[in-house]
């Protein structure tokens, strides 16, 4: 079963992807161009990372007391990626790029994840080359994040540390100038850094020449001091390697040493790992502390990684739509030939007769129904998410910012409604296989164990939560919630005429109109520990109805494609809408109530009466 | 953090089982001796189990060729289980049992759930020796029966084939008479069994001397054919090696042997295997064909599995009460010791104050509490559904009926929502640990993926649900139903006339009505294939209807003992009945509509559709 029919209704009939190329940056592309990219994605997953998925699994990395040994499958996969071209898809031609829509780079790499989410495509390292171009200098693009997105070196994100998780305000890894003129570094203002990074994704392989860090750190004051809050935080680049000018390595190691790597539960094929940074176990002319570089100004270090955070979150969506994805098509094979049973009723009272096929019994149905609305339903907010940067990167400055406003709300639902339903399908997947989904024999467990890791990393569901109800819907006094709703009334008035769809047009109209008074009710006493005391709740009923949405202008384009409802697919698109609309969008009438009265049961209960 | 005053509370104060010691049956017993019971389960659980529960989950079983090596703390905790004298805790002191009521053997083996679920108890081996007390003849309840309660050999079930999973009318393996004379041997009519039965937990090792197989198959007619369906079904005890009839070992190998092991997600401290039976790889007297004893009449064997099922489903759902209370006490205890962030609001705004522990920020208390109402919630239905098997037991015969009528009503409940929402505490505990809890230094990952099992053994969700709203609220004329009713409007009228929770007696009895209109409404039009369609969403609004009630009338047993809430614990209770009511039973607002509709969304669409 390929993704590939949805993916290309989804891109060309409802969003209309090929208008982009009307675009002067896209100009040279066409629908053949983009569906090459597509072709040689879904080529290099299938071939190179779909075959090894288990493998990465069962021989996670180990560190052998010199090296991190990761599958020679992994080296493979990761070097035909590389050689794809596809860690710089969105770049300029003059640096190497294609300059691809973002929207179909984030198609491409949906290809990756779906095959083998832990061995994984480039994000990391495209995010963090990305953040160079943008705020980084002329050598350190050329240095750095020209050798990424040419798959020489790779990229990580030290912003966590032991003691401070989500809380980056926290952070204690210091930067002290390093020594008499290390302003005029070639490489930009030369600092050491000391402290350690907690959950460092591919912190440390030999798949590359090279590793390069973006670290977070302070950099203390006059009076050794470091500043407290997100305020004092600067960025740094810190190759794993130390390398010259030219880019090229200078043979000494900087001193960024292993300290361990996380054993989990799941996403195996990456390394995660703590690092120490400069604890002297490779110091740097004889003296302890590693060698950074900082990008940007000093002490405007978060906003520099804000810059790359929607893409982030999008691409954390974008993996948990996939492995429910992955779930979804294996239940469903798996479904369509295991005969199991007979019907319910008089028709399957014949115990002599065989048996039939478990798709064939109403709640299995149920539970591929729910995959596809959950998965497909994903699958389309985060390409809708994509085509919002693209129009921010690329559309006239009135829509570039409607564009941002739009990505502003809907990114922390983009990152946390796949990371939970998309999980919540990868169970059913589980359930369709019964004892078999169990057992490592199938593939279903381990995309359920994968997927449990996107509601913890890029920001918890409950800092999504936050994010949204705490900023997101209020920002620009509300404009983007505004924004939204327009985009969403439209849907509606459009829906309304439909007579297959009207009913769904009126529920999701009332859905809306609740969760704006939900959010008023939240805010009403303007106290935010009352108004953030159910974030969750909130964020859940707020995403199921953008959820809805979504479906009601899928089912549209799908109508409007077919009519007379004559091909199966459309069908299957008009069912899982029913499906979203008659089983799930009711649900939020679970969710809001506590948001309503700002109910403070959890908030107000004292420790020990747990 | 000990299990014991929320069980002591339940027990005693909500329960009142000291009143059982009125008995005759339990006339030796009292609140002391229930007490040490419990003292004992509790030590052998902390020294034997706990400590273990990550290593069976590394050191998985294995086969070496000609034994399945499990590690050595295994063979220390079921020993050190069947020293207690749990295996035959509720069996007669004529037999070596202490007259426990099963009430308290129940409490007593959470105990090891909670510790190590895998290592396990002695579910099966009570389970089986009990069906054949009950079923067996005098030779085999001597001979098999008491040398499973001693411990000296352990029992399993072998239901599920290859090929007939939930299907049991489809077993397909067979059993002939065993030559002339076979109807006298003393064991019972001997029979020869061939056949593969597959998903056999603790089908091979070397813990104890012998396996006890009881097995379902078929006795072929006259024509050698196989009579379709349940009722062609027999039972039959098959030993691993064959014995005489002192119960001594004749050193023969039966002829059953280990096809494969199951590779689980979880639950690794028991095998799982696929035993062939009579496929001549130990040929018995020269030839092909495993030993069997024909238990009860020929056709009965699902009537005799029937009795134990009752008691098998409570113990699942005990299992996933366990294991979710386990990852409870280890995010509550995370969660008072792990700093990390600030307050909401002004209080927060200091950012050189150090960081507040994470029990102190609103969503995570709200990951407590849930979890704290979902486990202890269904330890309370667990228990109340143990105490009705022993007024089965013990009660008057109307009791007894009512008690056995209730039990048909819960059980599909008491081993459904467990299975799913004490998974759902366990992801929660997981969030609650932000990353930690996604690795293996902690151990919230592993019941997370242990509990995944409870969902699809012993009857899946889908099978539960046909059982409840297929069989359960329609048999006696819905008198099932009608009881529980009476008790869920009994505990409404008492909740009314307290002002703290006559609210909540409200909104209990307003489920109650819509669960029982849902009912009608679904069957209205007496069509099975109509009314069961989404017979899982009706049991998820029973069993949180079912919750609800639970959790008011716990409630009311706090109230009673702590009438000035002056104990944290009672606050503890409160609070998590609030929860219930306002974040949880709201939810069956989600699930009703497409019962109340007979929705056909999922039943008609075309396979081509998805």
């Amino acid at each position: 079963m390929s993704l590939r029919p949805t993916l290309d209704f989804l891109l060309y009939q409802w969003l209309g992807v090929e208008s982009l190329t009307s675009r002067e940056r896209f100009a040279d592309h066409s629908r053949d161009t983009f569906d090459a990219v597509l072709d040689t994605c879904e080529r290099i997953a299938r071939d190179k990372y779909a075959p090894f998925n288990r493998l990465v699994d069962t021989q996670e990395p180990h560190f052998d007391g010199d090296k991190v040994i990761l599958p020679q499958a992994t080296h493979d996969a990761q070097k035909a990626y590389a050689d794809s071209g596809m860690l710089s898809a969105a770049q300029d031609y003059a640096i190497g790029g294609m300059q691809l829509p973002y929207t179909l780079e984030a198609s491409g790499n949906a290809f990756f994840a779906m095959a083998s989410v832990s061995i994984g495509s480039g994000m990391l390292t495209t995010g963090n080359a990305n953040l160079l171009m943008q705020h980084g200098t002329e050598a350190q693009k050329r240095v750095f994040a020209l050798n990424e997105f040419s798959g020489r070196w790779s990229g990580t994100m030290c912003l966590s540390e032991p003691q401070a998780g989500s809380s980056l305000s926290d952070v204690m890894t210091r930067a002290v100038p390093d020594g008499d003129g290390f302003e005029t570094d070639p490489l930009g203002p030369r600092y050491r850094l000391t402290g350690n990074k907690m959950w460092i994704s591919a912190g440390e392989h030999e798949l590359t020449e090279n590793i390069v860090h973006l670290v977070l750190a302070k950099i203390p004051d006059d009076n050794g001091k470091l500043v407290p809050g997100t305020r004092g935080i600067s960025l740094f680049v810190v190759p794993k390697k130390l390398v010259d000018v030219n880019g090229q390595l200078t043979g000494e190691r900087n001193d960024v040493a292993l300290a361990g790597l996380n054993h989990k539960c799941g996403w195996r094929g990456t390394t995660n790992t703590l690092l120490n940074f400069g604890e002297g176990k490779f110091p740097v002319k004889g003296q302890a502390g590693a060698v950074g570089y900082l990008v940007g100004q000093p002490g405007k270090g978060l906003h520099c990684m804000f810059h790359m955070m929607n893409e982030a979150r999008i691409g954390v969506g974008m993996a948990a739509t996939m492995l429910g994805l992955a779930g979804y098509h294996a239940s469903l094979e798996y479904a369509k030939n295991r005969p199991q049973g007979r019907a319910v009723g008089p028709a399957g009272k014949d115990a002599s007769a065989p048996q039939i096929r478990i798709i064939e019994h109403a709640d299995v149905k149920r539970m591929l129904l729910a995959q596809k609305a959950y998965c497909e339903g994903a699958l389309a907010l985060e390409l809708y998410c994509a085509r919002l940067v693209d129009e921010q990167h690329t559309g006239t400055p009135e829509a570039a910012d409607e564009a941002r406003l739009l990505l502003e709300v809907l990114t922390p639902i983009a990152k946390s409604w796949p990371s939970e339903w998309c999980l919540e399908a990868n169970s059913l997947a589980i359930q369709v296989h019964g004892g078999y989904g169990y057992t490592r024999d199938f593939p279903v467990e381990q995309y359920w164990r994968d997927n449990r890791l996107n509601m913890i990393h890029e920001g918890t569901h409950g800092i999504q939560a936050t994010d949204l109800l705490g900023r997101k819907v209020l920002m620009d006094n509300g404009r983007g919630l505004q924004l939204l709703a327009a985009r969403i009334n439209d849907t509606v008035q459009r829906g309304i005429q439909q007579p297959a769809l009207a009913a769904h047009a009126n529920a999701l109209a009332a859905a809306l109109q609740r969760v704006g008074a939900a959010t008023k009710a939240a805010w009403a006493t303007g106290n935010p520990a009352e108004a953030l005391a159910n974030a969750v709740p909130y964020m859940q009923a707020f995403g199921h109805t953008v959820m809805a949405w979504i479906w009601l202008d899928v089912a549209l384009a799908a109508l409007n494609h077919d009519a007379a409802q004559t091909q199966p697919t459309t069908l299957g698109r008009l069912a899982a809408t029913r499906y979203f609309f008659h089983y799930e969008l009711p649900k939020i009438a679970g969710w809001l109530p506590v948001v309503e009265s700002r109910d403070a049961t959890c908030a107000e209960l004292p420790e020990a009466a747990f």
